[in-house]
């Protein structure tokens, strides 16, 4: 269970760690609307017979792949439930639908993330989901390590990088101030590459890691001048 | 991201910038019943076969078009979160319903527009979507400027058409006394072509610009002595 | 747009203008089931086959007809979003299932009523919706014409149509003290026309204009006494 | 439109005016989930064929005869609206799905009946379908009257009918008291039946005209000592 | 229709008498997803043609049978409506699907029962349902009769019978300290089966009396308390 | 019916039953979504015919199996109404959609289990089911034997099962300070294989047992408290 706010790397991290381990990667978006079926798999009419098509997870439990659930909190409680013989010490699949059982391939596993800042109402992981997993908590990366990645992923010059990260990290303190979402490492890389595209840095940083953050004039209002004042 | 007021020319904003860039333009207008399916796609029965059709947002990924979805906020979760593999290092589409994972074709490029002004009660984009993308912020264009389009774009005289910018700019100032939305550059288009074909210039604005906006007999009212003030 | 209350002749305009414009009128009463598949269309299954058909709105697009959407506000958000690319400059209607993008016909014109003194909590047509209408608001006729207007659908004499009127008029000032609504022309040729038919007048007034109003005991008791005085 | 308390013979008003007239009868009891689909009909598969099926709205309309909505404030609001173009001056009723308009044969007739006494809340009907009706309202008989249909009906002898349509006239006074509904002629019939079976007549008021009424125990009680007051 | 608490014999009642009056019986369990096509019965697809199966609800009306529907309260609308033209003087059952109209077979009955105790908000039988029925209020047995059943089902000796109803009795007494619900015989029937086959009788009473009733501490020790001084 | 916190051990409890009894088990995951028919049956379409599949209740029903529903509370109505013909003396399972009655062969047995601490607002068992059961409560092992519990499973050495377990007793003590859940034997089992397999105790104490309990940063900081003072 990885938890950490938007754009800190969260999938970044479950991919390398797949590559590390030299393993498949099924990655599943989750969403209100995403059901069992979509997971588990479900029966397709094709030419007059009935055929079964595994869902991405059954895919995942057959050929031993790190399955990654991304914003798992999103998804209704019957996704969930399936995972639950999955996660205990069964590690099986059982697939209503066909009758079968399916033993999760040796190197199977489940991960599953979650923006704890960002509230739900009324709808969270059950104790019983939650008691599932192994929690690791990320956060953004220290400020050289993060201009380090913007300053790569951007193109943007290693002055600039510095300078987007302690913008983002002045950006960051507004949360006290009622900033419901604080600025990821994506949008300074964003706003590195607009830079690096030959446009304005003010012009960047409003387009790319102010505007996206709210529509309150007020705050919007605040975190310009903090540009500002960054980038006289 | 395109944030602006309805009516100030999002979609032509778009359209032009399709054209400028010599790209094709897939356009989706958001509603709250817009289902995943609706944007990717679905299995058809024809002739004793089910056949996949790729929905407007698979195709506009495979030639590489842009993909505007209009008024994006009034979509579905499940709608939204389709979008996420496309819009960040990975561009690419899963496909869940075939297992395929379309590759978005260069030139591929994703637009999103809301009305800030407008509140829909508990739903919003989520901090996870907002913070990728890039947001520019549109209003309605300079006195001249705006008078210039509805001149051109309604047929009416150039005087005629400052008026009814003036007038847009004194019904706008009542936001702050209760008025829920401002006339937007399309209904000042509107009254023009009304004119120009003859009707009254009082007429035609309470036709096309006054009675659009609410049904509270006080803004009407306070809209009306407007327009009698302006063309006496 | 045509704004105004029940029974004041809204479909009956809509209608006459259709005919002196000598254009088809294809009418199509909204409610809250009402989705875009009834408007656009939809696929059948026809032997073995499947057939597109044309929806109301579909079918008037391309025959350049008169597109009469009555009590919009009762329908669902994607009914009303499939309107959009039809009404500004674009004028057309893209048909997201077959892939088909039809120009509306010359002479196609969509009408959209609803009466702003009935109050559907929480379901308002939306700005971006709104501006893209002309709004022509209508109320009961003067009462020397809707005297006239009784007399000849009903049958009855004029004395008779005008005193009907009058109470009308008398019943329409209850609104201030609770009546949700008042009664309409319709409600008033109904009454003549029991009249004509050999019916007290007063017994008349109490099934076909009074009754039908409300159930409050004491509203009821109101009205009562009002046909007292004027048939007494 | 027939207004008017559950059991006081609405039905029975509306069976006896189509033995009157001569004309076929068809009801329709509504309820929440009846959709337009089952008023007005379907397709069915039938054979290889879809073949489209009369519901018992169209048939009445085809064979001009009386269509008895009973209840009809249960209904949802897509089969109230299909009532509309029928009961209007129009006389039709179009079929959206097949695309045909099937004009009302002569002699068809709407009665539409519900309980105003019974609150369902949220749910009324609209204006603009009140203002298409003429309405009656029923209560229950007068107590001669009703107690020569309870005796008729049960087989009782007079004096018990008398005696059970007092008891009736006793406990709807406990109205005001909190008593939701009162007992209908129908619960005197019933118990006139009990005891014309050889039922004590104490026994038969309380199984059938006061514990049908609530689950209340001081409302039960204090219609039970009116029992036994009646019938020491 | 049978009022009564939970597990004091509506259901044995109803076999008894369909017993006794040597009819068919019935029953069907309703409950919130229960619909109206669940009772009378749909059409099916077997071997290319649609083929109608009767509900058990048209089955009985087919056959005489005892319909008897068990917590009436739990089923939907839809459910409840079509009961309406069998349970008057018409005793028929329309079915809209086919067109068919079923006239009921002599000995048909329809019995409904429901919990008054158990509150389900918001939900409860319409007037004109109830008032198509004679009620029958049932309890739990007198002690000497109850102990006699206990008995008899769970094959304990009488003393131990005499006790458990003693216990109950006790435990009912706590309703108006907060227990929602109070022991059925049938939680004393599994009690002495316990103690029957040879478990201690506080280990019994606490396993099958009391832990079913709550899941409050403060309740679930007041309880057991009364199991200790009962059973020292 | 096995009442007891996450992870005490329910499922596994049941497992050796089974075991211990020599009957298959038959385990369903109950959530939300799960209808009737998921446990019951379905109609497929296979080939051209319709083909009745039985659902792993009828299965356990058919082969005198332990059916196990996990997590029963978040079923829905309609699957628990299911069960009520199965737990009474009738033991059997009518089957609407084919008409058949199956009765349960012997050894079929129901167990249902639920976590009372875990509070799903306006879902609770009726009573009429709660009473068809016979109630077990479990907890989590007296701390010497949860200790070896952790040792056997994770294969850490006993001293530092110890230390888990007393950890875990702080953990719970804070239940009353507002942690919503408390950690089960299975995240001590979870912490002792991280110590097995290389980590440290204090790192695999807050991934295993603290970070999975809560996203509050106050609780979160006390239960780290109790680690550092717990593995100095």
């Amino acid at each position: 269970m990885l938890k950490g706010p938007t754009g800190c790397g969260k999938t970044r991290f479950v991919e390398h760690m797949a590559w590390r381990l030299g393993r498949p990667l099924v990655t599943v978006s989750c969403h209100d609307d995403l059901t069992a079926s979509d997971l588990v798999g479900r029966f397709l009419i094709r030419h007059d017979e009935t055929v079964w098509q595994d869902g991405p997870l059954t895919r995942a439990v057959r050929e031993g792949a790190i399955c990654y659930l991304d914003e798992v909190v999103e998804a209704r409680q019957d996704t969930i439930v399936v995972l639950h013989p999955l996660t205990d010490y069964r590690r099986m699949l059982p697939i209503d639908r066909t009758g079968e059982t399916v033993e999760a391939a040796p190197g199977f596993q489940l991960v599953i993330s979650y923006n704890p800042g960002y509230q739900r109402m009324l709808k969270d992981l059950k104790p019983s989901t939650r008691q599932r997993f192994v929690a690791i908590e990320l956060g953004f990366p220290e400020p050289p390590a993060e201009a380090a990645i913007v300053a790569r992923e951007s193109g943007v010059d290693g002055g600039t990088a510095v300078a987007l990260v302690e913008l983002a990290g002045r950006v960051r303190s507004l949360r006290d101030r009622g900033l419901a979402e604080v600025p990821s490492t994506r949008l300074l890389v964003a706003a590195g590459r607009l830079v690096a595209s030959g446009i304005g840095v003010r012009e960047a940083c409003n387009a790319a890691v102010i505007a996206p953050l709210s529509d309150d004039p007020t705050l919007l209002g605040a975190m310009r001048e903090l540009v500002d004042a960054m980038f006289p």
